[in-house]
Parts: C-alpha cells; sequence; structure tokens
C-alpha cells in the first residue's frame, strides 16, 4: 500500500499547525480591525471561469478536475482548483449585484498552482488577501499598504520595505523609450529583472525589437533612483499624461499612507517594480523582507478592468495579497514563531484501571475550569506518560493515582521548574491558570 | 463570460461567513479544551491512497485530477481531492512514526463529495474531526463521546442524543440469525433503517437468501428497545463471545462517559444503528438532534484496521466527526447563529478631499485602540453612507467633518440607540469600547 503526499503536497503535523493557526489568526485580526469583511469560495471554479485569466503559464499550472459520469472516459475536465482568490471574488461580486460598494473583504483560504516546488514555494499554498471593490479613491491602495505594514508589524517585522509602482507609469516609460504599441511585452520583460539581472532583460528588449538606443533610453527611466517624492520628480517629466496621471496618484497613495502613520522608511517608489499578472491597471506594490533572500511576501494592486470582464459593467478594485507559506518560513528560519509547547496545558496521568473513573474526574473539573487538558488514553508505565508529556510539550503534570484519588486530591508537577504540589482537586485549575 | 458557481459548490458571503468563523471557533475551542491537537493535510491525495477506501460508492463520488503535462490528452488521473479527514489521518500516522501515541488530533477541513445535493448536503463540505490513534482503551470511545456533547452544548443545543452500537454486537446478531458469512451484507442492509423503512430492510434481507424465520429471529435481537444498560442485559444473553465482548465494552463507555458528565438522557444504544462505512470494527455512535429531521450531525466509532492498512502494522483507533453544514443549517433554522452586525464596530464617515487625512488619522487612532473600524473609502453623500452602515450592521458611526477635523474630535452616533455626542479623538476608543 502506498504512502505518499500528493506531489508538491505537505502535511501540518502538530506543532507546524500551531504556527500556522497562530499566524493565521493574528493575519485574520489585523484584517478585521481594517474593517474588512471574511468572505469564503469554493475550492474548485468552473474552467471556463479561471481560464485565461492568468496567462498561457497560468493555464498550463491550473489542477483540472474530470468529469463525473459521462464525459470522464474521455477525459473531460469542468471545473479546476482556484489558482488565486482574486477571481473568484471578481465571480462572487458579478454574481451578487446587492453587495454594498465599496465591499471590503478578506479571504484566507489555500489555492493551488502545479508549480516547480521551491524554496517558501508549494503546489499548495494558502493566501491572505484583502481587496476593496467599487472605488477609484487612492485611499483604498493607501489602506492595502497599511494593512501589510499592520499585519508585517503584528507578525513581529520590523525590517521590511514596500515597493511601489504604477502600471500607467511603466507603459508610459516603454511609450517613451518608442515601443509603442508593445507596453506589455515591455512590461513582462522588466519584470524579470529580479530573476534574469539587467542584461537579461536588456536581450529580452532587444528580443522585442526595441532599437539600442530605445532599450538606453527605457533604462535611463528604470534608473531612476528608488525613494519617494524625489524619485516622483525624477519621473515625472519623462513620462506622458497617462504616465503623470500614475505619478500624481502615487503622490496620493503616499501622503494618505503617513496619514495611516506608515513610516516613509518603509515605502519605496521603484520605477522597476513591475509585478506579473496581468490584470494590473494602476499602482502595484509589492512587500519584502530586507534580509534572507525569499524575495516577496505579498504584493498586489489596482486591477479596475477584471470584475467588469464577469460583471457586464465596469467596477473598479484593489488589493493585496500575504503569502502565508513565505512569511512561515521566514518567521521559522528567524526563530519568530509564536506557539511552543503542547495544545493541552495539562497531563492527566492514567494510574490502574481503579484510578481510571477518578482520573476522568480529574480531566472533566480541569477542562470545565477553562483547562486545556490530555487525558493519557491509554494504560502505559507512569515513566511512559511522562515521557509523553515531555516530548509534547505539556506545561503541568497532573497525578491522579490511589492516593489522589482517596483523598479527593491531585499532584501538580510544573514541568519547567519540576516543583511538584498536591492540591485539593478544586483548586487546581486555578493553579494551572496562574 | 460565464457567471456560475460549479454544481453544487457555495460561496459565503461576510454574513453566512461570520457565522461560520464563529462557529468553527466554538468547535475548535473545544476540541483543544479536550487536549487534541490541530493537524492539516493537503486537500488532494494521490488516488491510490484513497480508492477502494469508501467502498464503490465512494470511487464513483471521488473528484478526480487531471496528470498535469504528459498524460492529460489521454485523459489520466493521479489525484482526487480528499473524500474524508480519516484515511489521510491514517496515511499521516503511516508516514510518521515519531508520532507519540496515543495521538489525538483534531483536523476542521473541508472534504469533497459529487454526491447528489440535498438539504443540509453539499458537494464541499466541512468536516469537525477527533481521533485518537494507538490506543484500545475504551477511555477514547468516551472521550469521543464527551467531546460531541461538550461541543453540541458549547453551540448552544440540549436536545441531542448519541446513539451508540457496536459492530461486534451486529455481527454477533447477524450469525445468531444464522447468516454466517454474510455480516457486512447484513449490517449495510440494517443501516439502510432510517432510509428505506423496516418492510425494505426486511425484502433486502431476505434478497440475501435469509430464510424468514432467520429475517424473524434478526428482527427479534433488532427490536431490543433502545436503552442504557437494560438493553445492554437483554443483548447479551442473544449473542455469541464476540457480541457478548461488544457489550462489555459499551458498559465501560457508558460508566466512563457518565464519569464524564455526560449526562444519561443523551445516550442511548440502539441495536438498529450501524453507520455505512466499511471500516468500523468496534463501538459506532451518531449524534442527533431531536427535532427538526435533519439527522444526524455527527458520528464515528472505533477503526482499529484502517491505520495498518498504510503502515503494515496493527494500530488502533477511533474517531468522531461532525458535520458543519448540518450543524449550521440547524442553527440557522432556530436563530442560533452568533455573528450578527459588520465586523467593523465603527464606520468612518468620510466628508470632503479636505477632511480626508483627518479621516484617515480618525481610523488610524480607533484601530490603534483596538477598535475593528472601516473607514468608508469613496466619496459619497453623507446618506449614503449612513445607508451602508444601516445594511452593513455597524454599532456606531464616527463623523469626521470639518469641525471635528478642526477641533480634533470625533461626533459618534450609536446606531441602535440614535444617541450622538461629540468628544475628544483621544476618548472615543473608549466609548465604543464601553
Amino acid at each position: 500500500m502506498s504512502v505518499h503526499l500528493a506531489k508538491g503536497a505537505r502535511d501540518f503535523l502538530p506543532a507546524a499547525m500551531r504556527n500556522r493557526l497562530a499566524v493565521i489568526g493574528i493575519v485574520r485580526e489585523v484584517f478585521e480591525r481594517f474593517g474588512f469583511e471574511p468572505l469564503d469560495t469554493p475550492a474548485f471554479e468552473r474552467l471556463e471561469t479561471l481560464a485565461g485569466k492568468y496567462g498561457d503559464e497560468g493555464d498550463k499550472l491550473m489542477y483540472k478536475i474530470l468529469k463525473r459520469g459521462r464525459g470522464s472516459e474521455r477525459g473531460e475536465c469542468d471545473m479546476a482548483l482556484r489558482y488565486d482568490l482574486t477571481v473568484p471574488l471578481a465571480r462572487v461580486v458579478a454574481m451578487h449585484p446587492e453587495l454594498r460598494m465599496p465591499f471590503k473583504r478578506y479571504h484566507m483560504a489555500p489555492v493551488w498552482r502545479a508549480d516547480r516546488p521551491q524554496r517558501g514555494r508549494f503546489r499548495e499554498f494558502w493566501q491572505c488577501d484583502v481587496d476593496v471593490v467599487g472605488t477609484t479613491s487612492p485611499l483604498a491602495e493607501a489602506e492595502c499598504l497599511a494593512v501589510v505594514d499592520a499585519a508585517m508589524e503584528a507578525l513581529g517585522f520590523s525590517d521590511f520595505r514596500i515597493r511601489l509602482n504604477d502600471r500607467r507609469i511603466l507603459r508610459a516609460m516603454a511609450r517613451a523609450a518608442g515601443a509603442m504599441d508593445q507596453e506589455m511585452p515591455v512590461l513582462i520583460a522588466v519584470d524579470k529583472l529580479d530573476k534574469i539581472g539587467r542584461d537579461g532583460v536588456t536581450a529580452e528588449l532587444a528580443g522585442l525589437g526595441l532599437e539600442p538606443d530605445a532599450v538606453a533610453r527605457l533604462w535611463q527611466i528604470l534608473d531612476v533612483k528608488p525613494g519617494l517624492q524625489s524619485t516622483l520628480d525624477a519621473l515625472a517629466p519623462q513620462l506622458d499624461e497617462e504616465g503623470q496621471a500614475g505619478v500624481q496618484t502615487l503622490r496620493e497613495v503616499l501622503a494618505l499612507a503617513a496619514a495611516h502613520g506608515v513610516p516613509s522608511h518603509r515605502i519605496v517608489v521603484d520605477p522597476t517594480l513591475a509585478r506579473g499578472l496581468d490584470y494590473y491597471t494602476g499602482p502595484v506594490y509589492e512587500c519584502e523582507v530586507l534580509e534572507g533572500g525569499i524575495g516577496s511576501t505579498g504584493g498586489g494592486g489596482r486591477y479596475d478592468g477584471l470584475v467588469g470582464l464577469f460583471s457586464g459593467r465596469d467596477i473598479p478594485a484593489v488589493g493585496v495579497s500575504l503569502g502565508l507559506e513565505r512569511l512561515i518560513t521566514v518567521m521559522e528560519e528567524r526563530g519568530m514563531l509564536p506557539a511552543e509547547g503542547a495544545t493541552a496545558q495539562v497531563l492527566v496521568t492514567l494510574h490502574g484501571p481503579e484510578q481510571q473513573h477518578y482520573a476522568v474526574k480529574v480531566a472533566t473539573t480541569l477542562r470545565n475550569a477553562g483547562v486545556r487538558t490530555e487525558l493519557f488514553l491509554d494504560s502505559r508505565k507512569l515513566r511512559a506518560q511522562f515521557k509523553h508529556a515531555n516530548a509534547c510539550g505539556h506545561g503541568w503534570i497532573a497525578l491522579s493515582g490511589p492516593d489522589e484519588a482517596n483523598n479527593g486530591q491531585v499532584t501538580l508537577k510544573n514541568m519547567s521548574t519540576g516543583a511538584q504540589q498536591t492540591v485539593r482537586l478544586e483548586d487546581a485549575a486555578g493553579i494551572v491558570l496562574g
């Protein structure tokens, strides 16, 4: 009998899962503090809902589900696992015209991509998304930056930076370099800068048919030093009207982010930031931790066209997605993960069969008083039970042997200090809860 | 552009999702109080891990995933969405011999079955499972009953009942009726009693080749009145040794459940309870709410053979699964769902563009003080913003108009009383938090 995981998939055993739950809880708390409402959508969508929304690569990496009954023999597929949480949101908004705009929702859930597994990248991974649908105000972008800043801080990060750019600036750059109808291909080439380096991008641009002086002109703009207002000041004169509109939006976003209390050193306008996905139309941003080279821990932007694809009416939208797996990878490497020790605070030991009922009573009494309590559920030597508590990380052991049973007591052992005391059963919970 | 959900799938909009999160949180709290550790497994498993574990029906209802790359044209599948949380647990235990026994885990997650949708039944639905692996002690069964009782009570139910039986009793009944090698088919027929009634079961038993007097003999045992010790007393003399072992185990389980404080009127030994799945070997149980006819809201039993299928060594196991969707269906019908009103406690209004920065400051101040706050992110008439708060169910509105901005104040309107007061910004959070 085969005992393997599906390729690229993972189990989360208790120690890992306690930390995931803690991290998810922290992020959820921040999202809710900003007034985002929870939403959930099914794991699978109709194939036609997802197909074509993520470029050719996306279509290839999608997990498709075989039809049940007729069609299954012919290998036909009618559904696929969701690839992100944004397209499902667009579908929900289209199906629910009664939703009140601006609609602010968060969604924390797994998505699936048949990608090549690598460090911090898996085929099943969680995204933690907030989006604001139904407003063109840069207040929405600023709130996305503020919520990322708050979430990163709540998780314990201080050395991170949010890179900021605008798709209109990127497109205007391409035009300024003379690549009039090739804004998207130019943008895709620029997006690879981190991966293939400057020479690689130059080669790709040449491959698109850009003349050497056009490429040089483009680098001249891309090379504007990342910063805040000074970067925007240097960019503006080199761009056409659409590009300048992008610059103006970023000025407003920066001012509003400051009003949100986001420290200015955490944000940088970076003319080379492009982001991969097709659907962005305005500001784009990406959050990265400065050390460790894990890359982006989250990002997003404005995508005013996507919801309309489903709705048949224009509905602006903007959002940001935090990548749970990368966050946890970095937090693990840095020893920032919060949840140590067993879920149960106390292990109640099991002595002979005669004390079984008393042990149940001890566990029940502790639980009813709000103590997370494991009752050892097998007849083993006491030494094995102590070993269990040590290995699992229980804070306390509650011994309920014959003497304790006879006297309505329990002997509590503090596993970190080793101190031991015999107390009345009704006083035990108070001691454990401190 | 198509805007449909996949068949049998559902979205959870904020009002529904708030309640799901609340219910999941309550159940999780109970599971952790009993010292169960969290575990998560991937949505998909290798096909060979799942195939054949749930009978023919299960194989048919499984969602299979098309191979990527080569094989996809031929319609080949290598994975399937998980069908329950028990088989994945068995695989995890087999892959991790380092897990300390008894291993107590909970798992709350969606599973997928291409079943015919009906009331309280969906193709994607959540199970909330606890299992104890690695012990044959009836302490484990008793804890399963106690955790179900505690979870149902924490959710606000009082009129529920846990039916209890033992597979060994059922098999002994079949033998007592003379159906020596047909214990499983007889059991499957009995399991349909709720669906097809007494005559239907009698017909199925005849179809199995049982003579009329064998069927009559079987009914004589099945008709033993459901109850507690009296039922076991009436059953015991009619059963062979294996059946009596089942009776003895149930006696111990009942005594231990009482030690757990489970009220005796909540449990009933029911000789007709069989449960559908193949893999049970000992006690089985099912929880049902008494009114409303929704049927089982959860159930489980001992399955000492399943983990060994993967491990190649015998590992006993017992568990129980609560069905989130049915619980929520009943709770909704009865008005028991807890989460009313918007996630955000306060809506901060947006006045002219001049007050924008002040409104951001108001929202940030409230959030930093721990108030869940929505900032209205679009320029609309104040009336529209009030309507938004009314429709979404915010408890408070915080007006931050020109006067407030000039004086560092905010005007708080309590949406339930209608009372309004203008206060210093730094005092606002205290008022909202009460």
